[in-house]
């Protein structure tokens, strides 16, 4: 039944004595990028696809914000990846680290203590509003969503679970479940208890706001009547990217966070913000609702934490949940909690963002960002809005700006208009990701003014031909 | 609200231009295993405790089977972590594997081919049965199984899963609901459509069976009843630990896997198997089904593919229903998917189990391992049962070897009686983990016969303690 390898081969035992030296039998390490791309698509599925014709670039090396395939193209990262390369590629202060962890181990259990946990969880709290308590460390972000839902049900023994439309949280049953788009879809029928509602999305909201302020008193309203409608003591939480992110950088209304924190505070509902894609430097300040002026019960964070370079998410709760769990049992747990690599990892990257100053950097930089996407929105008859904060940015494509009829339908793209713009930016090797009628425009938080501006020019010329070609 | 740091800082332009320097911000690194100890519990929650009075043992070095505190005490590490570690700590090999691709690249997306991940992908597929045709990587197991479960559901069109009691597959929402332990009850209510059945677990059953062919017998008819009663058009796949694990190494009986293999045949369900602890080498088979004569339509695997030096886990499907996606959208992702730094890990990880004949020495040092624990149920009136195959094993404790009472009742142990136990362990410096009335003997595969008698005689003396104290 199996295959096995042809080389020469060694005991156990013969091995442990010669410790010190490394064992090879490796393949050939030449091959081309064809030969990994059709490898890798022979013998591995990709996410959120259809297999067949799939044609993704080998990647060879990486700098900065930029990577290179095997043919020697250069491309530029304008998405960070999945908007969690913050540092872009290479960044030797991560990689030091990450080698150092490796030289003293590799892994230790959670219920062993190890420094590099000790040391990025205490960095972690030092860095958030002096309500919050502890770490939670998981993979990545789905399971920090996870984590963060049966944490409030078991604090507040109650059972619903409020999210809303247009988010996402992940893609396994409980973030899946959070989540307000068609990716939720496969996990249906759904978890009893998670309740949907409405973000507010104010540039295509069926009857429009005289003002901002209108705005939130419509939504805050509505939340209020929808947590009375459900009961408002079976409520455990509100989750909540604090700035909607893949859905098109949604981002709330002046007052519209603090309504939702003095409903939560009026019903004993906690505050969960979902800070995977929005926290650690993105929108200019180190975690998105410190632009907002509140204090979650919960935070979740994975991504920028550390940057990628190793998977790590986390939970972060209030001393008062903290308290909670000192007597009541964490029914939580995962292989890899406060996984040592990822969390040495995690030190030399947050260590990294106060080194360089990262947010004087991004607001800067962001800035120019703003300032050339309301040109590029004035510019061109295909962009009906563009959202941004700090460097994260949504472009929103229209057919008509009056009527603001979405380029492509919602959850439809039939003859793959969105996919053919795509193409016309990655000719350009101006590498990032759409979703709906939607670009994002994220890059690494390390892109300099004069780099984002030569990026643009290449949006500036495709936007030009969405102009004249698609609608 | 932020408390900076108070280093000396450069900015991101100042610091593109000196790339080539490590920035260096360290807090002072001397840190006594007691400040690690307690900068952790101060700062972070460990998994499936009461945060009060916790106690853990502050790693500073491993080496194979051991490692050391910060005073110098070496521990024996008899459950290889939480059965992943398999090659121990300090493996040369996967070490410079990391160190490798990180002065490649530690990130790229799933979107993009990655050697790595390439390399991986095939190296599974070869060593998995023919029938088998993909693998879509995930972080741990628990996301593992959540994305079989999606698939499987995709793939058939049914939406329920059967599993069983006594097993674990996770704690996140989808694997937590197919965990059939009280490591569930966090996640009730449940997901709809998840069904429950019982395990053979022959030592405990109610009624006492003749002969294992008449426990089989009797377990698959009763599965038969019960996919009829449920309704076999419905039911989209059966999802098993292949051996169940921390709920005490459940073997099960001879014919009891080929019976449920026709059962999904007849029916039209998927086998999923569950190789997360017991893959790899584990029973002395590189997957655990291969001791079955089994072929599973989904093998979901973690733990021993990288031992944790790097989390990673993964989903391998079928031929068939690799095919179906090329058609039909893979409704699953997730933004570590293939990490390659996880993925560079892997190659390296099944290279050595390769290179020094790993599967060879598991079956020899498990024959002694077997040998011992046999010795131990019959020197010991505590000892119930032992259950073993490769290095895979567990000691159930009971007060009375007729009656078979447990040493604890099931789910509660009022006076802490394992804890005591586990002490007992620990104070001759041999780790490892207890569930319910059980005691889990696992070491890392690459520990040696001398190692292991050396070992057990720890577990002797402090059976005997048990015998005279506990009972």
């Amino acid at each position: 039944m199996m295959r096995q390898g042809s080389c020469h081969c060694v005991t156990v035992h013969q091995h442990q004595s010669l410790a010190s030296q490394t064992l090879s039998c490796k393949e050939d390490d030449d091959m081309t990028g064809e030969e990994v791309k059709s490898m890798q698509k022979e013998y591995s599925l990709q996410s959120w696809s259809k297999q067949k014709g799939l044609n993704p670039i080998p990647v060879e090396k990486g700098e900065g914000i930029y990577f290179w395939d095997y043919e020697g193209n250069r491309y530029t990262d304008m998405s960070a990846q999945l908007v969690n390369m913050n540092v872009g590629f290479g960044n030797k202060a991560i990689n030091d680290a990450i080698k150092e962890q490796v030289d003293k181990f590799c892994y230790a259990a959670p219920s062993y203590a190890v420094e590099a946990r000790a040391k990025l969880a205490k960095k972690i709290i030092e860095l958030m509003p002096d309500n919050m308590g502890k770490v939670f460390f998981t993979n990545a972000g789905a399971e920090a969503n996870e984590n963060a839902v049966k944490m409030a049900r078991m604090y507040t023994g109650r059972f619903k679970i409020f999210s809303r439309y247009r988010s996402y949280h992940g893609s396994s049953f409980g973030a899946g479940n959070l989540t307000g788009e068609p990716r939720r879809y496969p996990l249906e029928p759904g978890i009893p208890g998670f309740v949907k509602f409405f973000d507010p999305y104010i540039y295509r909201e069926a009857v429009p706001f005289e003002s901002e302020e209108a705005a939130t008193k419509y939504y805050i309203a509505k939340l209020r009547e929808q947590i009375l409608y459900e009961g408002p003591n079976s409520v455990a939480a509100i989750v909540i990217e604090t700035i909607t992110g893949s859905n098109g950088v949604l981002i709330p209304p002046k007052g519209y966070l603090p309504g939702m924190r003095a409903l939560c505070d009026e019903f004993g509902i906690l505050l969960i913000c979902d800070e995977v894609m929005a926290g650690w430097g993105r929108t200019g300040k180190m975690f998105a609702f410190e632009n907002f002026d509140i204090k979650p019960d919960i935070v979740t964070f994975a991504k920028g934490v550390t940057c990628g370079y190793v998977p790590l998410g986390g939970v972060v709760v209030s001393k008062k949940i903290a308290e909670y769990f000192d007597d009541n049992l964490l029914s939580c747990g995962l292989t890899y909690s406060g996984h040592p690599l990822a969390c040495a990892a995690g030190v030399a990257c947050v260590n990294y963002y106060e080194e360089v100053n990262i947010l004087e950097h991004v607001n800067e930089v962001g800035e120019v960002l703003g300032e050339k996407l309301e040109e590029l929105k004035a510019a061109h008859s295909c962009v009906g809005d563009v959202r941004y904060i700090g460097l994260f940015s949504a472009v929103e494509l229209v057919k008509d700006k009056t009527t603001k009829e979405a380029l492509v339908p919602y959850g439809k793209d039939p003859e793959g208009t969105m996919g053919k713009i795509l193409g016309k930016l990655k000719e350009r090797k101006f590498m990032t990701y759409t979703h709906e009628n939607m670009i994002l425009i994220a890059p690494p938080l390390i892109i300099t003014k004069e780099q984002i501006l030569e990026e643009l020019e290449k949006l500036d010329e495709v936007l030009s031909i969405v102009d004249k070609e698609f609608i």
